[in-house]
């Protein structure tokens, strides 16, 4: 199949630092050529990728000293309109910004929609754009958009060699990811201390977050039970995640994925989640993890996480989560779209259906 | 003629205070309603208008407390391509975020620049985008993008009655706008102090200038001869610039067009003005005021100022800087673009050409 993956230029694909979208991008772009499809990248000119890259920007966006980030997307999406007789299909991760063109064209075109979604702004537009053939990737993450042209959830995946599993034999929980207020940090230093655990925390403050940060959490990092390692490559990651005894994802928010949740899944560590967004899909309780609601469930959880197994963990993660599980997802959409009988009828198919 | 015009919606139309853009989009379309067409504005449901209003927001982006400013405009743009059938010709105020839209549509499109253009992004966008009709407010404003395709320079207008003739009584020069770098307040305060006149200045602080201000201008202010009025609405704006010796001007950087300069001339209130962007385009040296490239000269302008006739301001004011000149000169590019035999001869008609 001749496939067309459309990435925000905003990180490069994969991304130099944080930056889940272009993750996945990467990943479903590389195992879609791994499964023998022709497939072509449209991302900033610093990406890496098995597939043909095509840039209308040098770098990424957010590392360049880039004035107007709309003209790189503008310009993007008018270069993927003059090549698409070149594709089968069009695969969009540029949120909403190509649909009053794609509508206009007769090329086949689906949306993965990456963010959260419970944006008021968005209601009246996903009204307006009830047809353009969207994915989720999760359930949850669809709630504020009823209305939305839901064909499918697909769940991102991660390569399967990417991470290596452990044994969990660090003395320790982890928390890793951003310091910000739905992340609740907090709540995972105090959930380790009550369960007598060490906890590493690898976190990233952005520009946004540093009063939140200063007010709430760095003194918190002064305890002796927590370990403060700062923002971490991917290469530390993987044996931080393998050595850990549970990932800590106290979220109070409706996290619309959680890419670290199948990573610690990969190094076959369990995970104690709050029961937000796609928690609930994503962990099997008492099986990958258990899931939470109050901070006295979550202790108890680290106490008893011996009782998870840590081989089950990384086989769910292959069975559902590797980057080629995903791409074979997206494939079958793909030829759901290509071979429709009538092209209305893939458009409308009714929202909710998995 | 039906004529949609298409404003941002970042501001109502007119704006509630600040917003060039949307003020001229309420001049103009006013003008074409008072000319005998018939209109239709897109804009924010709080715009106040003689055409028809057809809002997607309920208010300007900027008093809303919008997360995501991008949804209303796509919505929006969605909203006038379903429409198009409507109208004999889109006028777009939206800088170049439909280009990807209209490009593909049969529809006649033009579309007016506001902004600054020197902005390296945007050089590869108009190397695409060569194609598309738009129209500058400068010939000066076009500098940095020879390659757009240029059908006219357009300048702005106001309404004739907005602004009272005044015979520059107060004894006091006056500076209108923005405290920010390019503006050059700090100019227009000694010019002043040196020429021994009094100024008034009426200006606001930008979050983003606030450290300039802090810095640059504010000690400034504690001088005799300044009087700081801070941000004032549009009716004390009439009287202090009817009662100003002359409107200082000193900027550094490339205005592409400059309300205010026209504001002035409609009170006979002469500009002394630094020679960049616009200025010479719509000031004439010794008639309406005087273009400068130093302090001394911008000293020497404002103690001979009552050489310039106030009458010959407000007259150059009615012939060319009208709302209704400038709509005329609108509806002659409409008319234009709707006559012309091949609709490729039109937006491909070389630039430059006024």
């Amino acid at each position: 199949m001749r496939i067309a993956q459309i990435a925000p230029l905003i990180e490069s694909v994969p991304p130099k630092y944080y930056g889940g979208t272009e993750r996945v991008v990467a990943y479903l772009t590389d195992a879609l050529v791994k499964l023998g499809h022709d497939v072509t990248l449209f991302a900033s000119g610093d990406s890496i990728t098995r597939a043909r890259l095509v840039s209308v920007t040098p770098t990424a966006l957010r590392l360049s000293n880039c004035v107007d980030q709309m003209a790189g997307n503008i310009l993007q999406l008018q270069e993927v309109m003059d090549r698409s007789h070149e594709f089968d299909l069009l695969h969009f991760h540029t949120d909403y910004l190509h649909f009053p063109v794609t509508r206009r064209s007769h090329k086949k075109t689906l949306t993965t929609l990456h963010g959260r979604l419970d944006i008021p702004e968005l209601k009246p537009l996903y009204e307006k754009f009830n047809d353009m053939p969207v994915v989720s990737i999760s359930n949850s993450q669809r709630r504020p958009l009823p209305m939305a042209n839901w064909i499918a959830t697909v769940f991102h995946g991660v390569p399967a060699d990417l991470y290596e599993y452990g044994k969990g034999e660090g003395d320790y929980a982890v928390f890793l990811g951003r310091f910000s207020p739905e992340k609740r940090a907090d709540r995972a230093i105090e959930i380790a201390r009550r369960a007598n655990m060490k906890i590493k925390i690898a976190a990233k403050v952005d520009k946004a977050d540093e009063k939140y940060f200063d007010k709430e959490i760095r003194h918190l990092l002064d305890q002796p039970h927590v370990e403060y390692l700062h923002e971490i490559g991917e290469k530390e990651k993987g044996p931080l995640l393998a050595n850990a005894k549970a990932l800590l994802f106290p979220i109070d928010w409706p996290e619309p994925f959680g890419m670290v949740l199948i990573e610690a899944m990969a190094c076959g560590t369990p995970i104690i989640a709050f029961n937000h967004g796609s928690v609930p899909e994503i962990i099997e309780h008492g099986k990958t993890g258990f899931i939470v609601n109050t901070m006295d469930k979550a202790v108890e959880a680290l106490k008893n996480i011996h009782l998870i197994n840590r081989d089950t963990c990384r086989e769910t993660f292959e069975r559902r989560f590797s980057d080629i599980v995903m791409a074979q997802n997206y494939v079958r959409l793909y030829e759901k779209a290509l071979h429709k009988q009538s092209e209305r009828s893939f458009y409308l198919t009714p929202a909710y259906r998995k």
